[in-house]
């Protein structure tokens, strides 16, 4: 239940209220405004606030004093354009601004992304609750045995319950020597009154990696479809790739020429290296290329087979 | 003339547009959205788009479901607080963009701040227009004798007649031999068919540097703050100070809690050192310093007073 | 013990290597490069690299050809003028790289600075070893009755005692569980050849905060005074001030001369507002002001009192 | 003439400098230190400082306490993957400064990559001199067009021959007039002593784009390969391609085994969109695609037909 009852209704108390102006609009994106889309399972991501649209772009790369918009078939050439030519300064001057609730590992990878505002709830100031990420047995990953940072096989039987017995006595009993040690409950009352409990900048440090954080985070759109380009990408850990493929459909209603040219020339794209583009254009001549008569790579070969989905590893 | 009459009517078909939004909205901002501020003799300063409000600011410092407001008392004093201890990420919640059109000199100081994002005219790709920078006759002031980048008194009679006439006279010959080189008038339309004309990549360089040029430019609230706490300062040069101050009154429209606090401890406040504070401290207990008994040096004396007015120098 | 045996021999290697360079050269910063400073029970900071000394501030802030330096007192006046307004610019020519192993709450804070390059030792590739902070016993505070954020008294007896217990025994069984589910031991040599062992980027979040991490960080010099502004300053917290204060001493070998000016203009100075310089101006004149008579807080009252070391509240 | 005798006698002596350090040094870049490798007619770029090398790289991707070298097969096998799959963060561990004079037109352009740090030359406290860029006869291009950002043909004949004494008397006379106003030599001594002289942040408006400046400036490795990924490649003016390609033979001197993967993936390679993909896909099958048959543009058709070098426009 990542959202209690009081959240339920400051949400609801803010999606009712309706305010005229003179900005950018963009209704698909409203009707989803401040509801939050649950992501694993505690998590969410909801927008809160956004500024600009697709339009938005085309008048800044034209510099214009009115909408900027001609039509909309030129409105989509010219995002087209600037997106294969890395023409990336108009979009960033369209912003969205997300409220997170994820767990905290994946706040560590996530804040990386340094070209972003982040404001995080305070556990020196504030007490967590008590929240944090099993994985579903479905996704209970072994280590991958060819690649040292992927997943291979799903775990069963009894090494998949002992771990998820182990992640969850090892959380439960970490939250609550939490509170023990707070000499307090997650309101912040006092539990025994002859101790003093200690500092909460302390003794959130036996929270464990898992525990569920939150943030409102902010960030243009150039800067948001470079986070999606590697977070929604395939080797993105499967925990933070869940929060992207929640924000692209976020993307899709709020820009959506900008969404299409970012699968079109981004996500669905390739990048050929020098040898790579010379083995293809072998390969369109009708010549028999292999690994060996390459320069590639094994690895690089295969990464190129795959992309060209021809059989030949 | 700032605008044209073809611009005036792009804007102002732009602001009788109305939409209704569940975003926060701020009426007195709404009121001035998309107008043309004149500033200097061409140049104009102009909202396009804003996100977020003072309520902005409190709801990501305390990380809120709903509109982040308790009380208008008490979100005005966490405003203040956080301003007075460098809290700034809060700040960093809301945005504004605005088009401006200024001198080219202008413009190579404002862009050094690099926190902000800019999409500038392109004279590669079009061509400027004939406007430039002539200072009105009470700011053509002298070379300063005390402080190498400063201003001394207003030139006045023959050698301000001789300045003038002189900027007019090569801005204007500047812009007809640009014209000549492009083979080509301020549409583009070609003058002698019998050449090709110089690009405009290259022909734009006979260009002064007093000429306008404009950009859409967008910054998050905590930079726009650090912007105009130097450009609006009484060291600044004329020319970009002007654009900060018309945009201190877009401050004040937009954010009046934040313009409070930052006129309070920003603008009107004063960075004491440790020497500083300890003459300070003599002075309250009634001992008669100078700067020979303080371990100050002359300038950093002259400033001391000048901050506390007194008349010692 | 931070460092094993082949991590020194490692570090001391590097230490006796010895290169010819025209690029300006610190000894005092020489002396101790690569060797790691210890930081709490199992952390360090070591500078690893560095670019730059007092001399190439003053170079850029002149833009010169050469040295820049024209006498030593006229460089230690300028980067005095240089920090005293805030022209920061020429501070961000000089660069410094650390390798700094910390607990993972501490990095959590020390990354939202964004202006620094960082690269985190991976615990989605690797396996963490098993170390993690426990708090000396005199910096066991418990939490502060007037300060939500801030530490009070220091906790003694029997709580203190149960607080150290339930660190130590929910970090060592956290790790236990963390090589039981990765099904190998910190080297990666499997131990049940029955069971597959949960991927590394899983496993992971069974740690706690208090293990530690790793990373290199650089910075520039501008960058890293103002981190140490605001994590050397008393209301930092306690585990991450004693690393910005390992850090301050680097910064006194490598930039004596902005060291000296950093201390006197930014950790030694003080800000006041437009209303407590005119509670300044009016003590000075001798008027008996109290908190009621100034237009101040009682907070801010407070705080003016104790820059000026007044007895009153 | 870009350097003056003394400007020259400085750099002599910096070059004539040598210092021990255990830090890691780079010979051949060494060789060139502080030399100035002239570009256009006035311009030059030249390297002032470095911190790190190609190890350096590995060493913060490994996070390692020793050289981080294990074999340097190894160590550009690493480097190579980097790249490949877009790690970039250990490319922001290396670090260099540039001395670069320019003209303002060309700082305009270069100044919009944001992620360095510059101290440029300031003509609010200094006097210019007098040095203006007039492009040699095979650099003289006719506007594109086709292209409304491109050139053409070289203009000849008179046309040329006007354009150039356009720009070479305006300049001339422009710098003529910026004398006068300031009453003063480019040293800085009056010229008529019954005049004041217009204040230099004013009289420097009158100088056009095509006069030089100089600058500071600094960056790391991953954006210093951004930065010539855009500014070397075929698209980017002339003007600022050939510092972009001095800098290309520097980092070749700096970092060889990083120079090679930029080459090979990044100023070699080509990105495919996913319909371009798709059209290769077909025509490694034996298909005869025609852009008709194709999902692309006529333009996209043609960019990629000379990707792959086949005749069909």
């Amino acid at each position: 239940m990542p959202i209690s009852d009081q959240q339920r209704q400051e949400i609801a108390a803010q999606r009712a209220e309706s305010h005229t102006t003179r900005r950018a609009t963009v209704p698909a994106l409203e009707e989803i405004l401040y509801e939050a889309i649950p992501v694993l399972d505690h998590g969410f991501v909801r927008v809160v606030d956004y500024m600009g649209d697709d339009a938005a772009v085309v008048q800044a790369a034209r510099v214009s004093y009115g909408k900027g918009t001609k039509r909309i078939s030129e409105d989509k050439g010219l995002i087209n354009y600037l997106i294969r030519h890395r023409h990336t300064t108009p979009f960033e001057m369209a912003e969205i601004k997300f409220h997170v609730k994820l767990p905290i590992f994946v706040a560590r990878q996530w804040i990386r992304h340094r070209t972003a505002n982040v404001n995080e709830y305070s556990a020196r100031y504030s007490i967590l609750d008590n929240e944090f990420y099993i994985p579903a047995a479905e996704h209970l990953a072994a280590q991958s045995a060819t690649n040292r940072q992927g997943r291979g096989d799903v775990l069963t039987g009894a090494e998949a319950e002992r771990v998820l017995a182990l992640l969850r006595e090892d959380s439960a009993r970490a939250y609550a020597h939490y509170e023990e040690m707070l000499n307090a409950d997650s309101s912040g009352n006092r539990r025994d009154p002859s101790r003093q409990g200690l500092a909460r900048e302390l003794a959130r440090m036996n929270l464990s990696l898992n525990f569920f954080t939150q943030w409102y985070w902010k960030t243009n759109l150039h800067n948001f479809l470079h986070f999606l380009s590697l977070r929604a990408d395939a080797h993105a850990q499967y925990e933070i790739r869940v929060y992207a493929e929640a924000m692209l459909d976020v993307l899709q209603r709020w820009v959506p020429h900008t969404y299409e040219a970012f699968v079109e020339y981004g996500l669905g794209g390739v990048r050929l290296s020098a040898k790579a583009l010379d083995v293809v254009k072998r390969l369109i001549a009708g010549e028999a290329v292999t690994q060996e008569s390459s320069a590639l790579s094994k690895r690089e070969w295969r990464e190129l087979m795959a992309a060209l989905e021809r059989s030949e590893q």
